[in-house]
């Protein structure tokens, strides 16, 4: 079995069909498990905290796999780092202990999703937020975020298509931030909603900030969030675009 | 002859060849005159405050052209917006004296060039940096930036190829700025240094940038920027590669 170990991986997700692999697909996890097994010499599988959909990025992913061949970790990160293309970086490579699983080990989890409200699409922002051509009211967005703050049933912001346990979740906190979570230094009218919780369904960030959105730009009235929150059936609003979204850190 | 306009562009010059026209290359001054010649429906020619190099960037380079076609300037700039592809957007169009040209009215240019001192390349700052693997003694780039302050024949930073009047020119301010021009929030080790002049000869910048880098990591004494700074002859050392380098504004 080798040693276990812990990787973080960083990733510009636009050009990827997200982290998992799929037959005929270009994926972060793809991509990284065929240089580790030209370096190992053997199939080299790995686990990450979770998914990410087609074009999401990733500040910080946790990895973990087992690694049996004769090379140092130091250096399997230094080769890694000259295969792969400058999109992916796998930055930090450490033994973990045997019994640590990037997915099952995670105990809460952070993202961001990042906004424009600038007339003009920004070259240096295009691939890293939404561009909304409505005006939005911050002062609304962090009182709709204070309300999801806490434990509750996300059935009615997640997707369909997942299979869990249980949809309660709780949300440590969820914040406006001002300025870009990728971009130019002079980036205006650009902010971003920082989620951190215990875990998160699938597209519940993006289903999440598409309701808030709604709700903010006048689309939808304020209640429509609480109806959300309690609701059985899956998400049927609007999501929103992936190139906004970020998964920051995972803490173990 | 039309109306006299100003406009101000923003690109991310990864994919260009540059902004000046050239036979068979993809370049940021003919994807913009192309589309202004579908817009008036005859050709227009766009003059601009300087050239920058392939794969330079700019977060506002000026241009100047004439506009004779009975279409408005708020439309002319949403039609752009539309046909453009996102790497470049011209932000601003407004009416000019007829006197303005973008080149020979300039007053002052302010660049700014990236430095990542981080062990490994980030998928986000990637096209945007210079990754130096060397550490720098970043007091020391201070002190050297002090000495090219005020009026200098700059020959010896020219790089041949270019012709002009006079090798003479004022830096106003050159300093230390940290945290990457366009990147990640979270970017660590990553600093810029800024330029401001009355003007820069060709790739004075970037000669400037990797003399200044070539004594900082101790490669160079610090008596070559001297040497350099009287030098009557063209620039003969190392130039800072052209993706860190952004034009950031024009003064007029």
């Amino acid at each position: 079995m080798g040693q276990r170990v812990k990787g973080v991986v960083r990733y510009d997700g636009t050009g990827f069909a997200g982290w998992q692999v799929q037959p005929g697909a270009r994926t972060v996890q793809a991509v990284i498990e065929e240089k580790l097994a030209l370096i190992a010499g053997a199939p080299v599988r790995i686990a990450a905290s979770g998914r990410t959909d087609s074009g999401v990025h990733a500040l910080g992913q946790v990895i973990s796999f087992d690694w049996a061949a004769d090379v140092p970790l130091e250096r399997v990160r230094r080769s890694l780092s000259q295969m792969l293309s400058p999109e992916v970086r796998v930055e930090r490579l450490k033994p973990a202990a045997d019994d640590f699983h990037a997915t099952y080990s995670a105990v809460a989890k952070t993202y961001a999703y990042c906004i424009s409200e600038a007339r003009d699409a920004d070259p240096f922002l295009d691939r890293y937020v939404w561009s909304v051509p409505w005006e939005i009211d911050r002062e609304l967005v962090r009182g709709l975020l204070s309300r999801i703050v806490g434990e509750h049933d996300f059935a009615g912001f997640c997707s369909s298509g997942s299979s869990v346990e249980t949809t309660v979740r709780t949300i440590h906190a969820a914040e406006v931030v001002d300025g870009p979570v990728v971009g130019p230094v002079d980036a205006v009218d650009t902010w971003h909603i920082r989620y951190t919780g215990n875990g998160f369904l699938y597209k519940m960030v993006r289903n999440l900030t598409g309701t808030i959105i709604d709700i903010a730009r006048g689309h939808l009235a304020e209640s429509a969030l609480d109806e959300r929150l309690n609701a059985p059936m899956p998400y049927a609003g609007f999501s929103a675009p992936a190139k906004g979204l970020f998964l920051v850190e995972v803490q173990y």
